[in-house]
């Protein structure tokens, strides 16, 4: 059986995930992601109306014109996990093809926003939810398997394509937690089963955002850890404390709830996309909130949730607001700017449960959001924070696990590839032969 | 004779620099800076129309109610030269003082400006013009003289209050240059003299932006040099190359419009400060222009030069624009945006002939512009640049030169105060006895 | 009663601290070590052989010159705890001062060791021995007090000088930890309580080190955290694991051998200051080591262990070495340099438990012992570690629990002062009135 | 014909530069160098005495076993300049091939050093001179020519095969200099002619120490001017003044000997290579140094020109020594250590006419070097220095002139290849197809 692999967006960024994968006659995609960063530079723009193609052109989205060269039918879309990096442009490329789009529960609900939101096309593929451990079959002789792995949201999968010719295995973006805080630990029986079986591992994609860092990224318990630390060192204050991290990281906001309750004070998350990570994950009974946890996404009740907390002192709260980033118009931001109802006093605490990352413009904008909070008189607490995405001795785990005859690196550019392949080499890849550098709009033939 | 120094601004910061010097019953003010980072931190903050109060609360200009503790008349104010934090805000604070302005004929020319656009506060202290090398009596027993410096912008001079205790030299901003571009030498003859006349020197107040800094501070033509090389490289490409860097650094534009017309190039200015400085400049005799040199500052008048380069070939032209550090509005970043008629296209240059000011809000603008400009195929060369502020060596042979009895390190804050402390106590400084690490508003009695 | 700081050592560097006290008649003298990178800078150079002025020409040790203008008799010597930048010149300066070393218990088993390997002088002052929470008297109206405080020695405590005019802190080397390992948590309960004793605290001598970190430097508990997330995800790993970390970190050491014999490994202490601090801290009954616990430090018997673990398997053991930093004549240095029996081979995993010191001299020989290491195969895991010192939100903590009424940053130099001076001066402190940037040699008069 | 290429060392580093170009029957060797640092990581290791295999084993030279699978006869071993790490592998490699060395007289004349100093091998090749613009036959069908092109080291050339299918350019070690000092410019010319040539340019072997650095690497002169300014600057200090560069840099070291004559000291050469570089420069008539310049190196000679230097007094020469990087045994560091008779006083000046090359070995030996001439109170003034290499302006006039079809970077590794490709991608190259990411002991066929 003929497969080809085309690595389609995100193999010069990180952003934008697409690959595809071609076992005969039959297609699987992997991801359709955002590179936000390439919209964000712009003024003013509103991707919710434009046209894929402009998108495209901004580098915004995958460019998946590459895909008519693949000589098959797409059977399924499936986004991995529910950062934008990997469904943002499901509402943008998903309508062009006639393919059900499977993922896991979680991921599923987020993708359906993602959809509705959506103003220029109507996409109307079919929603499949599948969990962890199952399968489906694709086309007569392949089948498709998912394995749970630990990532900085719930519910991430690696989707395995299981052909004749052996399994396809598509690893972007996890940590390998051992003891991560909502989840389950990451499936790796699985993944050495699935090495060890007759066919054995195809080829294995390979996420490298981490490429060249030594070691293992912690457990998700380890960031846990230093979150109650920090927490509870902040016992006896009795003015504000503000806490601030990726809303999609339930498990993070999960802990912050706790720890806030620890220290007796109400929690209650406050921005857009705060609510709707969090209140997902709630309705789907994915988390165990505390009744009655407040959750405020638009203006006004965000506002109402503010006069709230200043009216009945802000020492009873800790409220968990978006912009650990310093995006402009996130909470965070409006709030050190004075421009919500909560005033920062002097002495009051600002958690970042975040790293900065590191591209200039973050940069600038998380360094004056610091800045007006200081300037009010703020303190700030920083990178209290583990990465989602496995280091150098995950690298060789997996690798051990699955013994792929061939690898492809992925989730990154070719300076980070090239990284990454010094490991590979170390493990007896050759790069041409079956260590594979590739970069957008390309098809790698693996049996022909 | 009593003697006292109040370190009024930019002893905590580079920005809003003002210090006052009591000899008797007489006062001179060196500086009336504005710390613009503080305004741009906020949104849509329009100084022209701020009260006083509200700009020192901002930590924007000095906050100069320290001055009612020196008991002495105010008999100058004298801006050393034309940068922002050294004159901007004259049109805010020296309306309180009954005291003329005094300064060399181009930062004269500047303050001018400053007090025309302010529309808050009439100012109406007499504008005194005094050249390097001349003196003006301060009350009955001191005297003022203005010693000829080397910085990024001509006409700078470092003030020296001659009183019967000995000199008081106000060092601020300069760079030992003994081969600038558009002036003298920096006149270390006279420093010299000052240190070996009878009474001595005093205080020396140092500027120590570049603490810490290995070396010396390379010569304007090392830039000059540098900045040929790279015009010159560029002579056979026959597209848009365009340069930018500190308007108000008249000798280096200066050399790019020299360098232009030697690659054949028409050179033109455009943006509102560029056409500003460069046009004082001129307007004074004091740059030796082409004839018919194109400035463009008003929006209209630069759209209509923009025009003109692109109907007659972007490669005759040199454009000379603002925008060195990124900053949004200025007209390369306008220019990276598709927002000019100018359309940047697949190899064309930018030179940057200017350093990233390093602090993260202006590396993240920067780096917006730079990737604005490279996602429509343009080619940058930056750094090319040397700094207008001593090193290290450059603080040794000061101290060497004037031999003061006292020294106060300026221009900076208590960290970098530190750093050249070390160098002033290798010289036989002591901290507390001769070295004085002082703060805003605070008061150093030198002479009681 | 006149009171005097003399600021003797570590106020221009970190290392060879030194800080006497003078209360009307009686001094205090707070530390007095060494600061061993400027004698490995020298090739060759043997400290114990050497003269006190020799290593005070050399930067090595304070220059206690300055005691001589200091009108009392020495009272005690109060080493903090048993680093060396903080006893180790006892040897070289003690016998001149008819005084006791006053210290905990672990510190003055250190302080033993230290006597004893000196050739040069004959040390024979009295040592004795003062648990946290006791008290002696110094002098007829004075009482020195030892407060428990939590850094990365067991038994550090911060001395409190008790007088008439209110208490002196010397606050050096310490961390916040509310759960530290091996200890009690710091007793912030006994120092809130100082600062709201009648005549309150007169002066606060604080640790600088971390000035101008954001944040509160997390509990060894975290560490401890991430350092068993580590080892136990080698669990299945069949060959070498190595770890390394301080010598005189007992607490680390203590659950690095916890962690090994989880995951069925045999650890075994190698290299003569690991010998020597675990050793100690065993004999005196401070850690719970395993029975049998291997540690050597001479050659023969290091030797023959490591050829014990070739022989029973390396995939038994779990050797913890000194050379954390990349010192050249370290354990783990000459493992990478294949000077030992052990055979590092590749996939073998070193732990480094410690950060490397920034410093351009460690950054380069840690990097060629992880280049040594890694030319044999070696998989490094490193900064698994945090602060012995306390970051900003630690010194605001101290401030407000003290509230001093002078306060003298040290252990570092003017530049870190200045950092911590913009914290001291957002809580009201001001330079020269109360809050002290001083140097090494220098005395601040507080009460006269 | 047949053309392949072997790429067999400095493609997973910088440093063993080997390259193997078959031409039908005919291979020609680009090429034989040695990693020095892969050496000097070891204690005790003399090269000269050491097998091949031995150093292959230690990655210091290339592992040149892949050449038994290229079918043809090597005709010619072309070192391109006179640098270790394109020449330092000959003494150990060359003997294994009947082949002629073949390099510019320069080059030739230090190959026959390298040679000389050899004690394990007796190397018997041929020692062919060959000047930029003449050519030489290889085989019946080809012709190989150099091209003179500008570096750090005078004589440097870009060799050309000429072959039936078009030319191979092997790129390596240039930057593209108008007005070097010693030199002709670089010859673009000949580029764009072998460009514009009916065969055009089959491949391109190009240099990607600088990829990713924007903007183009500055003339020799720019430096030259900096290092005037520097010099000058110090023309009355009447104490001692040193510098210390590249020893081969023999450019940079004519213009250190040209400026302290022009301050009037008297220039003096000293260290093994300062003496070996400029003699044979000198001899060869390629530099027009002063009458009766002197140049030491042996220890004996080195020391009595010291003690001269300090009989007729410091202030009257200008001793331009070896050690730019810190290296332990080189004469600065010695210097600095006080181990020549040389006395480093305070405020005399050193000058490091050269950067760090960024490795952390280099930054702490370097770090070391300064700090200990600082403890004697010297001053440095460091940086003054541009790269031998192009920088990303070079690349793409290098692509432009050029026109290859075929693009190979080298010099580095995969990482900095990464870097280099995205500059290529931007000029049409694609991975895979035209663009060859290879590494060591890879041979890629372009003709088959």
């Amino acid at each position: 059986m003929e497969i080809e692999i085309a690595t389609i967006g995100g193999y010069e960024e990180v952003g934008r995930q697409m690959t595809a994968v071609r076992a005969g006659d039959d297609v699987v995609v992997f991801d359709m992601g955002l590179n936000l960063s390439q919209v964000l530079i712009h003024d003013n723009v509103e991707t919710e109306q434009m046209h894929s193609l402009d998108l495209i052109d901004m580098g915004a989205i995958p460019d998946d014109r590459v895909m008519s060269e693949l000589e098959g039918d797409v059977q399924a879309i499936v986004p991995t996990h529910g950062h934008l990096d990997h469904i943002g442009a499901l509402s943008k490329l998903a309508h062009r093809y006639n393919a059900p789009i499977v993922a896991s529960p979680f991921t599923l609900e987020l993708v359906k926003d993602e959809i509705e939101s959506e103003q220029k096309f109507g996409v109307e593929n079919d929603l499949v939810e599948m969990e962890a451990g199952e399968t489906m079959p694709i086309g007569e002789r392949c089948e498709l398997e998912f394995v749970h792995v630990t990532h900085s949201i719930i519910d991430a999968i690696n989707p395995v394509l299981h052909t004749p010719e052996g399994a396809i295995v598509y690893g972007l973006d996890k940590r390998l937690d051992h003891d991560p805080v909502l989840e389950d630990p990451i499936d790796m029986k699985r993944f050495r089963e699935i090495g060890r079986e007759d066919e054995g591992v195809l080829a294995y994609i390979e996420d490298t955002t981490n490429a060249g860092r030594k070691g293992r990224t912690a457990s998700e318990s380890v960031a846990r850890r230093e979150l109650q630390d920090t927490i509870h060192s902040m016992e006896d204050y009795d003015g504000g404390i503000v806490a601030t991290t990726f809303s999609s990281h339930v498990s993070r906001v999960s802990s912050i709830i706790e720890f806030a309750q620890e220290i007796g004070r109400e929690p209650i998350l406050l921005g857009r996309s705060m609510e709707r990570y969090s209140g997902t994950a709630e309705r789907m009974g994915r988390v165990n909130f505390p009744d009655n946890l407040g959750m405020f996404g638009h203006r006004k009740s965000v506002d109402r949730a503010f006069k709230r907390i200043m009216n009945e002192g802000k020492e009873n709260f800790l409220p968990i607001v978006t912009g650990h980033q310093g995006e402009p118009r996130a909470m965070l931001t409006r709030m050190g700017r004075g421009e919500t109802p909560y005033d920062i006093e002097s002495g009051d605490k600002v958690i970042f449960s975040a790293r900065v990352i590191p591209e200039p413009t973050n940069e600038g904008q998380r360094y004056q959001s610091e800045q007006l909070l200081r300037m009010q008189g703020a303190r700030i607490y920083d990178d209290i924070h583990v990465s989602g995405h496995l280091r150098e001795e995950g690298h060789y785990e997996m690798l051990n696990a699955l013994q792929p005859q061939h690898v492809i690196p992925a989730h990154h550019d070719l300076e980070h590839f090239g990284k990454y392949a010094r490991l590979a080499k170390s493990e007896g890849y050759e790069i041409g032969r079956d260590l594979h550098l590739s970069d957008n709009g390309n098809i790698i033939q693996l049996v022909e």
